[in-house]
């Protein structure tokens, strides 16, 4: 059995879902990547590939290498030709501290990958609230939050108190001792006091911002047909 | 100090977040609730109970036992006049089992509490695949699924591999053994090979409403002006 | 060996350590309380009890149910004459949520009975963030805090952030599904961006007003001799 | 006390228990296996050696490593002469993602080694049912599969309500989060909503050929036997 | 929405995977289940009750009460006639202790709602090793094995080492400290050091059997065909 | 977006909670440190940095490294000028055994680097006794108290029971099999019967030092007026 | 079946181990333990029941109970005639606090029920270090040990570090929060500072009371035979 | 503070407890063993590391290093002249697996070290248990035993209903999946139905040896006097 028979690509899917498939290549050999990219290559399919460790992205074919946009930051690369960013950001992004960082980028470049613009706020952690108060406005401006947090995981629960937007949160291993891994920042979530907040699995930045595209797909479903006026979303 | 210091009601809440307080009884006395319901009747405020137990309920005082609607398997009651129920549903209850009930009554009553029609989906879970697949294209229409499911909660991961709307999904604490309590039900829906779900804490009816309610308000936002034609959300 | 046996009262505690001994009372029986409350009658000894049930209350000898100042709330109880409770409050107690408040009065309780008087301010969790702020000058003029909060317990890092005081946080075991015993509670608040936070057991209010204590005893300790002017703590 | 003391070869295993006995590789020195061959030499006994880490492998003598069929994705190695592999596959050895590979293939080489041929089926989860559902008629014609899965397992819930084959699950390690470790996929395909699924430990692929293995014998001595017409199993 | 609209039963199971649908009563309320009664009456269908509490067995409608054949042991009821249970038992159901029993006797009458005869080895625990060996030759004669035990769960291990048969192994909520809720027990014989154990959720006889009737089935799937002599299962 | 933009310094953090900021350097690359380092210069600010590992101070900018007092042990770095530490020692550090050194030594220079002295007291450990003993009298003698303890974490439950100093106690990793990470330190403090300690997060000597200086905080406005004759602390 | 076929006594464990069997009464039925009783009276054989509920103990048949001491603080019964307890107690019981009696009255009546005499120590836990002093060449003076603590069991690290006895460690499941269920009183002992420590599981008075008695089993066989001078154990 | 100040070694140990100090070097850096071997060598005494890496090793004074006999399976080191080892065996040590040699190794060098002498019994683990049996009488003539088992652990539990001797078992880290780490081979030991079985932590084969040392010391006070005949241990 060769390596192109260990996979199947999941070609069909945007149609199905609206998402398009990602590489997900943590789990998988060098050879096994090359042979996805062999295979996208042949339909000019566009490709995302999320925790591509630096390592791996070395050892991948000189041929791939050359067409990847590899940002290390996030460990993600795409391949091929990513769609054209469009329109006014809708999609606000908010890393509580800057080692929140690496799982922001990882939604932002997932959701630029399909032709969304995003904004971002870094380091607007609940330590200092004034961080997070001083662009409330500009945040509470966004439809759509993704708001990534480690350690104590206060600063979605903050946000959810304070606007009306719809809310993914998503959980960082950052931190250390009871911190560690980020279960505490996953449960914290979880159990917010504040209603209405989201979750995905723990440093899942592209998780988060397929959640996102989810959101804008219902959006449009929901949206006034105006040539039925008085109907509301 | 009196009962009446011991909570502090937040009426400005739905200006804030587009969500109305709710009163989650599990932790209160009776005579803590009634004291929050002689407020509310004060200002003519509807308001969401939640985990209100049968004998918890028995035990409020009559004046306020009259106003309400109470319902036993979700252990909800409605105080008050609440909203009418306008136009079509737009929001998918999906429950695996029959056991998952309790939970996605929460999440209905919760809704039709703020105006928004639900269409229930009861016993489809993936143990017999084509209880699923033989209502899928009415699972679809809706833009926005609740998908409540214990035990191994296989039907978050199928049915996001076959829609493309938003989904919020509630892991119930339905099951024994490993399973009791919810957490592998959690916990599998965090991990799900199918991209874009969320998720909100076990047997969080509740919360996964106020988590479409946010959604609808974001769409609202997201949707294109009329008046400035070629935009799309 | 008689009941008399089974335990060894430490009448030299307060001579020792500052705080007087307590009766944890969950884990004795009604004939070994009877027997300890015996043996402080004779000493002519205020003893606080914490953890006593309505049950077991109910079941202690009539002659020292006469004599107990007992609180169900809270689930103490004093036995015989406490501490005149002098002098403006220093200690501040912050309870998140309303069902926080058994745990705020076992700390209340238990700082009232050596004498220490304080302020309660109730149900100002993250939810609706103006409840603290309009709250915040009050809690910041008490240079001791404690803090009770469950679920997410955010709220000692949102006032950690914003005050200067000592804090010692109390997490509770409110809430249901991850937040269901305040191990979640209790893991955010040691992991908190805020710095500085301390922590006791989930639901201590005992241990917190003890922690209290023993800060009072350093402040005395640390207090600058008037005798030596120019000198600071 | 010398090495070869420190191990115990159980060549009567086949006869008591119909499996061989294999070198569970991991916690052993390179000369604690150089011995374990030798005296495997001596017996002119095959046999397989599981989680024998590429590093292990070089540092084993050159006279046994000469001899090793040594397989890197799935850490085995196969000493001395292995049987032939005979007849048409029963056992059909299913895996959820590309990333179970290395654990399919672990089963599908221990089978080997043993005589027993099996058709793999890889990349056929859930995300995407249609990769499962054509492939549906070749599983079900196996009447024993392995299903190897990670992440939420959702697969041989799946399967298992689809199929009646015997199934033995193996969760795997992949996926990162929550489903870091395989106690996700384990414990969801514990609380399976699907009847009749059996488990062996995270990652154990070796285990699962073995419980296939047990199952052979056990239909063989289930088999009716021709002179006794009528009979059935 | 009526109690009716509920529940969805799988009356096709029995084609599809070989085994009948059950109920599992532990989260339906007693009309839930009169409902699901009714609708198998309609269809003159035999069904099998697991987890029903005898409170709750007691509440349900005097009609389906009277054809219930109720075991408080294993909280079990099979409702209409089942099948007639023939041949010579080929399943042997090993309980470690006698506390095993009620997990036991799931197992047992699932296997007979089904039709297959079993035989009941009772308290042959590891403690008193006599007490397995002196009945091992009859155990040994039972191709496929049920083998319930909690605490250290030590059984299967031993078993599993000195028989070729199938062994499925349950583990029970026997216990207390460590051991209690079975996870001790589960993890135990999942790290068995015997090869080939296979394994369901904790305290799951029914999911024991099920997996055995799976066996069985694989079984007359491997069965030689007498038309073509000399091949081999 | 530029590195100078993923984090907002917290200048304003003295004024507001009497701390100063520090930056955690675990979770932030060379390139963000130095950033923050740069806009320290400009400010002139001191500034302690934690969880500096060796190789990352390594990559550190030259202009920075040279101005970096760093200890390898603690991880800890101090860049530019501290504070002069003034006065006699009034926190004193009581470290359980050598390998809880590096925990104690970040609370230490925690402390040098806003001027406060400490005593350190190394190896007490309660496995003999008599090394606490003999400096009972000096602990004793410090209003403030950090006790750094792994493994079994008994020390704090001890010196509890003997001093009635506040005690911030910090469990540490220190150990293997079930105290490897430190929970079991964590936990056998929380549930010390020596009342009033009180716990920060595993390893986090650095929350020590900042809970030892809000307590310090405290004192000051505890300390009695003297032109208000009578009142006390 | 018959009830009696569902034990098999075994009257032949003190000839092969040295230890009377007992019966675990949690998880059996008053019918089993009834016929269990009936079995032990046919032999005239003594026995000791654990885990005896009182509810469980009033539904035994009146011709057992007459014959059955119970305690209902410890749960154990005490079945027909039970050895002479002989000697001086060279076997010491410390019990840390007054909630730690039912253990350690387990551990007394399993050793007098083999005609072992103990003394117990209750209520000398670490919060008030006096308490053990004052009697710790007592303690001193017997061989062996069992220490039964909860919370964070401090107690048998210090009496490891002060007396050479041998230990037998009970955690039990006194507390509450991070205690619950006695968890962390295990680990802590488990991870002691003080060497050789040995532990059972949780609240299990019963198996240290064996374990005590397998080391005096142990004594007998290590004396020195006086017949052959000069040897030492 | 020189490195000299951070450890106080317990000479006195031996006359209070009856065990020497040994190092545990997994948390301390070479200068700190290289001080405290200082310390040893000035008063001539003995003296065991523990968990001391081979790169530690290496990195220690060359002074020390001729002095140590190291032993890179054990990971332990003997500093000094050991003690002659004495007498016949009365301690065996019982390894399940080859891979549980390195616990095995270290109980046998701490207990080598002050002079006593073992009997190592290699692969004797129930999956084969004929290689346990064969060798039973052997070691059933040790009056104690050392039992390091990983995985399952199920022989603490068979040697311990064979055997009347003192049994200390060692859970060890060996096994992968739900046996990483050795939790479950701890649990499993712990919840044993094999009456008397105690545990020390997970690979603590140093902690084994020292409490088999512990029950020696007991057997010599608990030996009977020949002066007084007729009295029994």
């Amino acid at each position: 059995m060769s390596v192109a028979d260990e996979f199947v690509l999941d070609f069909a899917r945007p149609e199905r879902i609206g998402l398009e498939e990602a590489v997900y290549a943590a789990g998988k050999s060098p050879a096994q990547i090359d042979a996805i990219l062999d295979a996208a290559a042949v339909r000019e399919a566009a490709m995302l590939l999320t925790r591509l460790e630096p390592g791996k992205h070395a050892a991948l074919a000189d041929r791939h290498r050359a067409r990847l946009d590899y940002c290390a930051v996030s460990r993600t690369a795409i391949f091929g030709r990513p769609r054209p960013v469009r329109g006014p950001a809708r999609i606000g992004i908010v890393a509580a501290g800057t080692s929140d960082i690496a799982v922001a980028r990882e939604a932002e470049r997932t959701l630029a990958h399909q032709g969304h613009a995003t904004t971002l706020f870094a380091d607007v952690g609940v330590a200092g609230l004034w961080r997070l108060t001083r662009r409330l406005a500009e945040i509470r401006a966004h439809p759509v939050l993704i708001v990534a947090a480690g350690m104590d995981a206060a600063l979605p629960s903050v946000v959810g108190g304070l606007v009306a937007s719809a809310i993914i949160a998503v959980p960082t291993s950052v931190g250390y001792g009871v911190a560690e891994g980020g279960r505490t920042a996953l449960d914290a979530i979880l159990a917010s006091c504040a209603p209405g907040l989201t979750v995905v699995n723990i440093d899942n930045g592209y998780g988060a911002a397929c959640a996102a595209m989810r959101l804008l797909h219902a959006a449009r479903a929901l949206a006034p047909d105006p040539a039925r006026p008085g109907e509301t979303a």
